[in-house]
Parts: C-alpha cells; sequence; structure tokens
C-alpha cells in the first residue's frame, strides 16, 4: 500500500530558494582575480543567479547539456553551480591542475557545450584549445572592463551574459533523478572516469551534511572553503552550507598559509574545510604569527588522512577537528568526524586517537568490509578488509564508460572503495591504506598511511610519503621519501628510534630519501604513482650493497 | 539526462539501523504504567525491535496491514514504531482521548488487525470492544506478571511476543512510497479523517527536522517529549532525535505539572516538546519551587499557539523557547522556531516578538497565501490570507476517504490549511487564527488569537478563549470565555482596559464569561466547537439588555 503523501522532486533549485528565503542575511564574500573582495547577499545572489540561468538559455542551453567550469572559489562559481542545475543542465567543474592531456580528454568526453572560465585559466584553454570541441562557447568569467586585452580565442564576458536578463525566474521542475553535476576522477591511472550526480543524490547528501555537522554548522557561522568548487562540489558545501545559512568566505587563488591567515582573520572563519596540505601551510602560518586568526574555532580535514600531529596542533590552539573520508564517487562525504558526546569524558590521548580515525559513517552511507574472497568481516576493530559503500549518494557506474561502470559494483550491488579499512565497534572507521600503496612484506602487510603519521610526528620532517620497494626476499620493504623541515636532517635511526614505540622492528623503513618536494595528484595529495616513476632505478640499500 | 547515482529507498528502518550503529550510547527512559521507571540503550532497544518484528510475523503480520497502538510515550510504544514501519506495516496510532465513538468509528475504517494497548486503556477497549472488528488481536504492553487479572477480553501479553525471538533480522526493502503510518485527525467536524504518511514522507521529515533543530538538538542531549507518540508521530521525534542521538525521556502518563518538573529534574531533560496546555501546568510548579528543572535549555511549544506571556515566562529562566506550527496534514512540522543569528543583537521585546511568531518554513515545505479568489498574497508581512502548504511531508489525500481526497488539495495541488496567517519578508509565519474562528464585526476580521494573547498576559486570567457571538448589527462581537488565576476575578473593564494598548476599541471583547475550565479536544487544545456549544443560550450583553 502507498503512503497518500505529495511526491515533491527533490531539486538542487529547492535549496536555493529555500537558502534565500530562509537565511536573508547570509553572504558570499569572495577574494576575486580582479583582486578585491566581493560582497554579496544571499538574496543579491539569487537575483544574480536568476539572471545567469536566464542567459544560459540565451545561449540555448536545455536540459541535459554539459556546461564546464575552470574556476577558484568564488561567488560566480557558485552562481554557475544554482544556474546551471537550477534549469536542468549539468555543472561540469573542471580542475585546473589536471594535465593538458587530461583536460582534453575530458572536455571532448562530456562533449561540454560552455566553458566558464577565470581570467587566471586563459593560458591553460588557449594551449589546448584546438583540441577542444570546436563549437564550444567559451564565457570569462568577470566584467567587460577586467576582460584579457589579448583574448588569444573568442569569448563572451560573464558580466554581460547576466546584464539586463530578468531577476526571477520559475525555476523548471523535472524528475529528481535528473543529472545536475559531472565531476571526473583526477586519474592516477587510465582516463578520468565520470561521477554523474543527480539532483536527488545532491540534495540528499546536502541534507545529510547539514544534519551530521551539528554544532559547527549553526545559522550565521562563516564557513571558509579551501576545498575547491572545481572538485567535488567543494565537499557539497555549496549545498550543505546555503541550507543551513552559514555565510560563504571563498579564498579566490590565494591558498598559501599568510593569505588563508589573513582572509580568515579579517572575515572572522568560524570553520574551514580543506586537505592537509592546504593546513600545513596555515599552521606554519599560525606559527609565525604566534596566533590562530580572529574567530577560527573548528577545521574540517579530509581528501586525505591528517597526520595525527596535525589534529593535535589544532586541538591544542582550541579549534576543533573534524576528520571526515570520501571520495568523488560518494558525492563525496562518506564519514564525518563529528565526536560522540560521551568522548568528552574521555583522557585527551583518547579523543586524539579518535579523532585521528575516518569518523563515523553519514546517515544514508552503509559501509561493509570484505575479505579477499568477498566474504564480510565483522566491524570489532581487528578486522581489515577491503571497503565497499552503497547509498543514494554513491555512484551506480560512470558517464558514458561502460567498461568502468560494468567493474564499479559487486555481486550485491555495493561501490569498491579501493581502500582498505577496519570499523569499530561504536562505529569510527580506520582507513588503513589505499589497497594499491599497502606495503606487503613478507607476507605481512604495513600502512603506508600510519607510517607517515608517526614519521610526521617527527619534527624534522615537514612531509613524507610511504612507498614498498621491490625486495628479493621479503617481496616489498618500506622506505619513507621525506621533505626535511629545516637544514639539519636527522638520520634514518633518529628516524627509526622516534617511530619505534608504534611499530614492530620489521614495519619500519629500512631507507630515507629526502627530496625538495613531493609531487601532488590534481586534488592536491601525493601522488604515490608519480613519486614511483620519479624515484625509477632507486634500489634498496641490501640491493645497492649487494651490487 | 539521468542521473548515475544509486537508488536506495528512504525507509524508516534505515534511521533505526544507523541510529543505533551511530549512538551506541543513546538511552531511552521511560516512565513506566508498571510504576517504575525503565532504561534501555539505542542497541537494547535494538534487538527487542527486531524479537518484536518477528513476532508481529509470527502473527500473521504483512505488508500494508494496519497495527494499531493506544499508548502512553514509552519505550514499548517506540518500539513499535519501527517493528511495525520496518516490516512494511502501518502504524496506526490512536488517540486514547478520542470519543468511544470516534474509536469505533477510526478503528474500524483502518480495518486494524492489531491493537497493541497499555493497560490504562483496558476499560475503554472493553467498553467499545462489541463494535470492534471481530478478528482483532489484542496484545497489552505489559509482562506477564503485570497483565491486568480480570481482563474482560482475550489478549496477549507484549513481553512474549518478544519471548525467544531472534535478536537480529533482515529488514525488507520496498518501494520508499509504501505506506509506514497512519494518523487520524482529531475531528472537530465529521468523522475523523486519516492521514497515510509514506515511508520517503517520514524519513525526509525527520532529515529536515533534524537539520532545522541544530544547536538544540546535539547528540547526546536528553529530549522530553510530552507531545504524544499517539499523535502525530510525537512530531517526528522517535525519527529526528534517534537520528540525530538524542536520548528519549518518556513521561509515560504523569503529565501534570508537579510529575514533569520531578522527571525533568531528576533525568537532566534539556529539551522539552509539548502543547502550551502541559506548560501552563509546568510553570506553575516551576513558580511554586521558584526554580527550573536541572539542566532545562530549551522548549518547543506547538500544538496550538504559544501565548506571548508563556514565551516570556521561560526566556526569563533561560529557557530558549521554539515555536513550531503544523498540522496532522504535515507529518506534522511545517514551521519552526529557531531564531535567525542576527537576532541576537535585538532588543529583547523584539527577540519575543519574534519568537510569538511561528517561526520560519522548514526545508521541503512550500508556503503560499491567497486570498478568497485564490490570487497569490505577498509575503509583505501585511497581507493576511489562507495559507496553503505543499512538500514531500504533506498530505496528497485522506486515507479510503475520496470525498475529503477531492477536496483536500487545490487547482494547482497545494494543501489548504484553513489558517489564515501573514508572512514577514524575512520568512517568519503568523497564523491569525484558524480561518472558522476569525470573528467578523462590521465586514472587519478579528484574531481571536490575538486576544486570547493579550487576555491571558493579565495576572487575573490563567487561560481564555476568545469567541465570535450573532450580533444583529456588527454581524459578530467577540467575548472572552475565561478561567480566573485567583480568587479575585478582574472585571471586564479591567480587562478590556489591559488590552486596550493592542486593539483598536472595537476590537475589544464585549463581555467576559467566567468558567472552571475550559473544553479540550483530544489532542489538547481548547475546543471551540465544544465550547460553542456549552455556550448554547448565551446571548451578547446589548441583545440581553434590550430583551
Amino acid at each position: 500500500m502507498k503512503g497518500m503523501m505529495m511526491h515533491r522532486p527533490l531539486l538542487v533549485s529547492e535549496i536555493l530558494k529555500y537558502g534565500v528565503d530562509a537565511h536573508q542575511k547570509g553572504e558570499i564574500v569572495s577574494v576575486r582575480t580582479e583582486g578585491d573582495i566581493h560582497r554579496e547577499t544571499y538574496p543579491e545572489a539569487y537575483r544574480r543567479i536568476c539572471q545567469l540561468a536566464h542567459g544560459l538559455r540565451a545561449q540555448g542551453v536545455e536540459l541535459g547539456d554539459r556546461i564546464a567550469t575552470l574556476a577558484w572559489n568564488g561567488y560566480r562559481h557558485f552562481e554557475l553551480y544554482y544556474a546551471i542545475s537550477g534549469i536542468g543542465a549539468i555543472c561540469h567543474t573542471i580542475n585546473p591542475r589536471l594535465s593538458a592531456e587530461q583536460l582534453i580528454y575530458i572536455v571532448n568526453h562530456a562533449e561540454d557545450r560552455i566553458l566558464f572560465l577565470d581570467t587566471t585559466f586563459v593560458p591553460i584553454i588557449a594551449a589546448v584549445k584546438d583540441q577542444l570541441p570546436a563549437d564550444m562557447t567559451y564565457v570569462i568569467m568577470t566584467d567587460r572592463a577586467h576582460m584579457p586585452a589579448d583574448l588569444p580565442f573568442d569569448a563572451l564576458c560573464y558580466e554581460e551574459l547576466l546584464e539586463g536578463q530578468p531577476e526571477e525566474i520559475d525555476w523548471p521542475e523535472f524528475d529528481e533523478n535528473t543529472a545536475c553535476g559531472l565531476c571526473y576522477t583526477s586519474g592516477t591511472t587510465g582516463n578520468p572516469k565520470g561521477a554523474l550526480y543527480s539532483h536527488r543524490s545532491t540534495v540528499l547528501h546536502g541534507m545529510m551534511m547539514a544534519v551530521m555537522q551539528g554544532s559547527s554548522f549553526q545559522e550565521g557561522q562563516r564557513v571558509l572553503p579551501v576545498v575547491p568548487l572545481f572538485h567535488v562540489n567543494a565537499w557539497g558545501l555549496p549545498y550543505s552550507a546555503l541550507l543551513s545559512g552559514l555565510s560563504f568566505v571563498m579564498p579566490g587563488p590565494a591558498l598559501d598559509g599568510p593569505s588563508l591567515f589573513k582572509l580568515m582573520d579579517e572575515e572572522n572563519v568560524f570553520t574551514a574545510w580543506g586537505v592537509p596540505t592546504v593546513w600545513m601551510g596555515l599552521l606554519a602560518e599560525i606559527k609565525a604569527q604566534g596566533r590562530k586568526p580572529s574567530g577560527f574555532g573548528d577545521v574540517v580535514i579530509g581528501g586525505s588522512a591528517a597526520p595525527r600531529s596535525m589534529i593535535e596542533a589544532f586541538e591544542n590552539m582550541d579549534v576543533n577537528v573534524g576528520h571526515a573520508w570520501g571520495m568523488t564517487e560518494m558525492s563525496p562525504v562518506g564519514t564525518h568526524g563529528m565526536m560522540p558526546w560521551w568522548s568528552k569524558d574521555l583522557p585527551r590521548e583518547t579523543q586524539i586517537d579518535m579523532k585521528a580515525k575516518q569518523g563515523r559513517r553519514c546517515f544514508g552511507v552503509d559501509l561493509k568490509l570484505v575479505d579477499e574472497d568477498g566474504n564480510r568481516l565483522p566491524h570489532d576493530g581487528a578486522a581489515i578488509g577491503e571497503l565497499y559503500v552503497r547509498g543514494n549518494t554513491v555512484v551506480s557506474g560512470y558517464f558514458k564508460n561502460e567498461e568502468a561502470s560494468a567493474k564499479a559494483l559487486d555481486a550485491e550491488g555495493w561501490f569498491g572503495t579501493g581502500d582498505v579499512a577496519s570499523i569499530e565497534p561504536d562505529g569510527f572507521l580506520t582507513i588503513q591504506d589505499r589497497a594499491k600503496d599497502l606495503i606487503k612484506s613478507g607476507g605481512e602487510w604495513i600502512s603506508s598511511i600510519d607510517l607517515e603519521n608517526a614519521a610526521l610526528s617527527h619534527p624534522g620532517i615537514a612531509n613524507c610519503a610511504a612507498i614498498g620497494v621491490a625486495h628479493p626476499k621479503w617481496d616489498e620493504r618500506p622506505i619513507l621519501v621525506a621533505v626535511a623541515a629545516g637544514e639539519d636532517k636527522p638520520t634514518l635511526d633518529e628516524i627509526r628510534d622516534h617511530m619505534e614505540t608504534q611499530f614492530a622492528k620489521w614495519q619500519l623503513p629500512d631507507d630515507i630519501v629526502w627530496v625538495a618536494e613531493l609531487p601532488l595528484t590534481a586534488t592536491g595529495k601525493v601522488s604515490k604513482l608519480n613519486l614511483r616513476k620519479e624515484l625509477d632505478g632507486y634500489q634498496h640499500p641490501e640491493l645497492r650493497e649487494t651490487a
């Protein structure tokens, strides 16, 4: 028997209408490529989004068309999110840190009709334009006065697209399973694969995040999304934070520590979201200034595992750390690091231990661990297996990619994350490693993440990666590739001594290779693929000695 | 183009599984009909819910069957909610305050198969049993030791239904539009009408409430649902609070001021939810004791308009008031009273004014005001019109009632609330009155709610109702029917003088009729229908004078 309730589609435009209606004093503050700071209230943004939607339609945009963006975090990018999805087109955000080859691949694969870009990225497009679709329309995200003088290709001006358009629109209604967004994985192996989000998945993800964030997500608080709008929807913040009525502080292109510190300080940012590499820069600036930015009380760390030392550094300055985990294929958030209420009574060290894990699942995201034969493993904190996920916010396949789609789900319909993990009885997830980054030594697994976290807590190491190198006897042995924190580099023995309390002897790295910097992926994670390429020809010390 | 995301049905069992998984230290504390206090953790409740689900199946319960409850707020009632809906049956909560005639009507209309009842309600069922379906199974919600000795009808024992059943179950999956709950309106006119909630509407309502409640709804806080589980799902608390990980303190049958005070004080209740009549009792006890219950910081008032004086009384003791509004037909919450962040800077009087309104719409609930011709009115705070609502949590018709279903929605598919309201530009809703309770005097409308609130702020009045009585010249004129607060009743002139600052002279009541108590509906609101019956033969003073 069916219930007798209205069926209203869950649409992205409903979040927009609600946010503006309920939170009229909400603001979007943006560092602009023009060099200044721009401010608009939610209602001002709404009127511009309506104008933009009309402008898109004037360009012939229809339901299902892919519209690409190549832009920093700023109000125009935010406006594009809602205008594009609102009229039923698909917002395809492109990561400017992709290689030219990948960029060409995804724009052609997505069959984008229009590409919106910040002035910053004009050279990137100029370099590859001949290999992009010939009928593409380009729009520079600025006003007429700031249009680059020597534009190497024809392009429209964003502000002119809006000019004279009506400030209200009847947002169309359509099936809630209609696609609204497209984001390609950074593609460490093979071509990037597209996650095609639906209105339903996006609205449910936004609600789920607003439920989970609780006290760190109160109406009127100010959120800094350092995590880019150009990748996995800035962890859903454009939706969840609008729903909750937070004000946005958009950092634009300035993501170094001093710039972030200044912006947070001046704009009274309460909660800041980003990957660990970004926070290393901010923490260095905080150390240099001897204080934290004014009003800073909460940080959400995801994208890759937050080192324990980073969590401690923030907690020591009364900044609550929420450690989250997810994937492009998960919209992207899967687990969140809000602490359970009873943890307040635990010893501080135990609390930090809990925060170093990846948190508990969000409502609507199911987790399962399986062994190599696909058998379910218990959530007992001890069993370690491959992590599979399921939920309305998880992909069922990849856009226009039958081969990858066929391999995405297991026989029960769960998505394989490629992560190896354990889950505590109280629900806390620990990502042990990417399955492909685990180091197999003498038939036993060593987590590269655990090694990195332990090494990073040594003051002489600024950043590092642990990888397995071939060894004739042990199959693989761990080594560290590290960036030194200062002039005096610690010795391998010093590092091993420092790590010894947390590891068995055979788990400790056999070598340390000093580098000036670590190669990063397009999403700001250490690229172990490139690291292995850079280390081409490297030999384990024992092999060298015997050579 | 469709997104490529998993489609998982939004099911009530998902809330249960999530709550237990994520909030294992959550508790359900209940005042029992057995006379003691019972405690269970979420995981303990979960195991019993699984046993109950097996027990229901052992009784032959299938998808779509209606299973009735007649019970106070307590853990067994809570268990029934999840066990019944979880296996795809429909939880039909019955209000024990309904008349025997209404009770007989709805049980037969719903075609209930099993009726679960607290020992308290055995006499109610004994009196009407011959008019209930002959093949009905009755289950007394207690253990064998507490089964009434002289039970006047055959009945099973709740605890025996669970005994020996497995403590885990594979919750079935089905379409999210499947019905999960049934609640009849209290039916002030005609037969009660059934709102048939779906899993989708219930899950979205639960998420929506958890998003809206923000800071008053933090994991680990303790919530007291005085609002009954036997009516409109206790405003959705069994779902939203489990999702957020609050602990429940269930008051059982003891709803008087001293009992509530004691329970809140001993159980450290932070947020308490109920109708204004309940809070009158609590406030009297707080006054008598000269302090508020320990830990009490938040109260949600709905069901009927909270008098301004009540809001002030709570706020004066640092209890945050959230004034909410909704209807059985809305699952039931439509607007919520969480204050916008910027209101903190407003003068206290202005803040109280805001709290005296019904709050802002919840995400997913659309509001429109229309005039008598069905034209839309602006949300400018001035225009007053009939309020229509739309959303996934709003009924599209009534269970097995084609006549009422045909009249439920307007041509645009919106549900007519029967309330007359205005909406401020900032989104705040003010319910002016029930359309049928508005008093029409000389072609102008007077809000009975406004008159009541003004009169209630006089210390000599404990409770009151304003109604319109027939008048040959003015059509209707307002009078007050009031319960005195003490021995010395104020005069009509004193009341009029007290109200004068807020009203034009012609809007003031022409008479005051003192009564010992006001008639209440089954949901605890003043029954103006019954009041008018009680006043049968009453004449306006001018008519008496000329008689």
